[in-house]
């Protein structure tokens, strides 16, 4: 639409995708309303659209992610989540245990990494086991002590929703939902997030390539979510010497294809805490928007996922040179 | 237990694995009752249960996976579903198309497939797609033509279930139901068809190993669900001239780690109709118990997976080559 | 050229590609002699060539791979080695130890491998170990063994040949010279062997896709050898229960896109003995032309791939059931 | 040995290695000689060596890669090339053409990448082809331009060498030889540059792991060429929006695992001159003492890799951001 399109203009445009079977989503571009008619039969005179008044453009989209692509919306996508803008100027550190095992345990880890310089909290309430037989997480209580973490300290948190009928409950106490990458094409619990108005975090699976997860992240946005981030954590290759691979080119691609913001996660990547650091940088220097990164007091205690989580002192640690980084390439933290 | 063991011997073992906290499984193996106390602590000395009468043996298992091993369980299971008893001296053949499409597509692949020597009719009524904007199957009315395609033939069928929610519904309709590969590690689907008493095929992700596949199997098995069947579909590699990579050589080591039926699907392995055919024939060289096929009249009118589905003149005169395979490796068809 | 072309007929052709700066291949197919120009100016008229007297049709080669491609020979290549016939009807059996270690060791396991039905003896005299400190072989000792074994057994040998200086020296010994996995994309060994006249067997890297094998044979054909049968030999993926993944799948698409004979080797493909036999059976049916197995009298105590070695009895109950996939598949061993 | 070791002491535990079998290797470490005695048998004695004049301490190596590991030598190898310190504080830039194609092209491109502030330049003279009928470079021509290249730039050279008998050759034009991906396991190719004392660079194959690296390395440095230095430049996977996939997470592993200095490769391992900025910042960020960037002053006419050749401009202003985030991570450019 033209930028000082009216009300109403906007509402003739919807109508008539609406009245043609298209589905109408309404994003914000370069001080513009871009309308964009998903399912739209390609039969439909694109001249209809041109002569309405207050309609600046009609153009088709050829990616098949639409809401996604940059084609549509050219401008990046700045999620608020209580102060922190994912995908801005600020490169913005999500910190925290795998697990929520203790009042104790999470607190001490939450002010540890907002003292450090994180802006977000993680921690995971119900988790995705390999084995039925272990640590499942505490669930409601792990939802609940996270609640209470964030009226402590103020840091907004995410945890991950694993079921569609999970999802409201989970949307209650979280800032935002996490989507697993075991989970990323779950179209049930996709379809889910897609209905509510939380942002989520979109973790790539360990085999999908970048329009598989384009495609995943176009689940939810068509659902009427348009706040989505997506999240590189490595994939699966034949090299065993890290947990995962990860895949860093795929931050600046995504940065070309994708207006929705782009985070880093060099724990599950990496496996090891000891290249937690040095593959940070490389992730920030690489153009992340952001990063997820494991905390831990004690890693050796851990009920899942030890060996990759950083102490809260090294964290802190690899904050300073994480700063330099960013500035380096023109950004802060 | 001691093959004449009696009930009441049997309810004690049962009663004592409860009272110390551990969940008790009942299989059937060598003429045998087996119960598989999971979850007891190592603590607890096994010569109490050395010692109660009826008792024959009390030994660990080793492997991660419990209910699904052959520690357990040295006898292979057998599903027996209307009469095609999967997992048996004969290679069960699972065939259809892979979206139903309309009554008349199904019940003349229906009948085509039966006619050709076909035991078990496939069909997706709910459709996971890459795309949200792809056909997403016909949903409720496709479980009906299943079910009337049941009617005509004498069929039993398989049909997949993608969300928890589903199961229910997808039961009543269904012989077996069927978990797809993206959702080989979607924990809320795994249980919800571990709580019910119907056949399940599980197919392997297409990034998984054996191991985590034996352990996603386990999440059935110890939901009280003992008739699961194992499904190779190939996995994702850097080969990108088939759509998947058929990894056969899991089938002769997934019999050997477990008494669970194994079937192979060389449509979604290969991707391709000209290579079904040989890679069918390696399939049964290889041990599978069965096989999944997809065949549809007009492959290049299908919806869904038009250049991996057969023609039925195809399928008839690859049965005749299977058959001849079959017998080489001691079974039939 | 016509089925009863002349030499003179089929010299004029050969000089006319020469003048224009191709280099004239002449390959059989059909009853007819089919001459490639390889590197012929796209600029040329192919009306020059058709005009000329006893040429029935002149056709492009689509393939990047011209001399292996079944678009200019349609008929199998069937090679000849001391009365095996390697890509005929006869499914050929290679057997025998990884490495030559000792007098005893080759000719007692070339004695058993004849005598359950091989046609060929492997062995290897220089060994690409992955580090220079593990053994590397008995070279021209080994060279002499198997000479020997072949004196006395009448079976031909195949063995590695690892540098191009080093090539001469291995074809004045063995029937069948080794390109190893690690090597298919060595060109200046490949140059070496096309400009031999033994038949060369190429096994596919663990990394190559289907054209780079058929562009590595194409250096060898180029270079006017022949005589190349291809080699699957597993693909090195995520999966680790099995040393590298047997993509059988290959076998039918290969068989399909070149004439050349296509053997299968599931010791290196799997990795462990205890899966060779039902995995020989697979590439049987999926259309292999020969296996290569390995077999050693003690596997414990072998130099090299002692884990995927079958012991001389195993081998022989293996033979027979062998024998009846090959059947069920309209061939014998 | 000890700090002040006389000739004549380490003269003596190098004979003594050499009486018992071993080889001797005399490497320099934090101020100290070590001496390596690879292949010594374990029944000796390390007492016998410890109680020697000199000898500081007698350990073994556990990593199977000896001379490469750190454990025998904790100070990073510096190699020195005309003034470039490779493996030192310095991040050394290599850039050049992927192929010498012209007098024009080479000069041209070599004038540029030295303005911009590369240090060493880059350039194929004999190029390994998949097609045996694609452009294998201009051979001795293309040597002769790289050492005119070379006497008007003041920058030295690198080029491959893909045989072992012409290893000597590219040895008197080269300063550095690079052995390609596709050669890392030519053990015959790696003896030759073993044999030699120039610098060698060791570029990963695109599916071997870390250990196969630091072992391909370990047969150059046994062969007594302590020159070596490590290339990452890319795996292949399932993912296919980039040629390769960037294993940047072992840059931050070798440097633990090996004294040998590591070089980034962005332009095989992604394959797309538009992702070779955000990725050299980010290898620099993980680590890497150096990266080599194909540059081509008219990318679009480039017999080779022109998709993924930067143009000069670019380079330049790539070069500008290099230097911020080397200064970030306490090196410079």
């Amino acid at each position: 639409m033209e930028p000082g399109a009216t009300a109403a203009q906007i509402g003739t445009v919807i109508l008539t995708i609406q009245k043609f079977g298209g589905t109408p989503h309404t994003l914000h571009n370069d001080n513009r309303t871009v309308i964009a008619g998903i399912g739209l039969s390609e039969a439909i005179e694109p001249g209809m659209f041109t002569k309405m008044v207050g309609v600046e453009r009609v153009s088709g989209i050829h990616q098949p992610y639409k809401l996604a692509s940059r084609e549509i919306k050219t401008e990046s996508t700045v999620i608020n989540v209580e102060g922190a803008a994912i995908g801005g100027e600020t490169v913005i550190i999500i910190a925290g245990p795998c697990s929520v095992e203790s009042r104790q345990q999470l607190l001490e880890t939450a002010w540890a990494v907002k003292e450090a310089g994180a802006k977000i909290l993680r921690g995971g309430a119900f988790k995705p086991r390999t084995s039925p037989y272990s640590f499942q997480g505490l669930g409601l209580k792990g939802l609940e002590l996270l609640a209470e973490a964030r009226e402590a300290t103020g840091l907004p948190v995410i945890t991950e929703a694993m079921t569609p009928e999970m999802v409201p409950l989970v949307a209650e106490y979280a800032d935002i939902l996490q989507i697993g990458a075991r989970n990323m094409q779950n179209y049930g619990l996709l379809h889910a997030v897609g209905r509510i108005q939380k942002p989520v975090m979109l973790k790539r699976g360990m085999m999908s390539d970048v329009q598989e997860l384009l495609m995943a992240a176009e689940y939810i946005l068509s659902g009427g979510n348009y706040q989505v981030m997506l999240c590189e954590r490595g994939i699966r290759t034949f090299n065993k010497m890290t947990r995962n691979t990860f895949d860093l080119a795929v931050i600046p691609l995504l940065k070309q294809l994708t207006h929705l913001p782009v985070i880093a996660d060099p724990s599950h990547a990496t496996g090891r805490w000891d290249l937690i650091a040095p593959m940070s940088r490389a992730a920030i220097a690489a153009g992340a928007d952001g990063l997820m990164v494991e905390v831990h007091p004690r890693p050796e205690e851990a009920l899942s996922d030890g060996p990759q989580s950083l102490k809260p002192e090294r964290f802190a640690r690899m904050m300073t040179s994480l700063q330099q980084v960013a500035q380096a390439v023109g950004r802060s933290l």
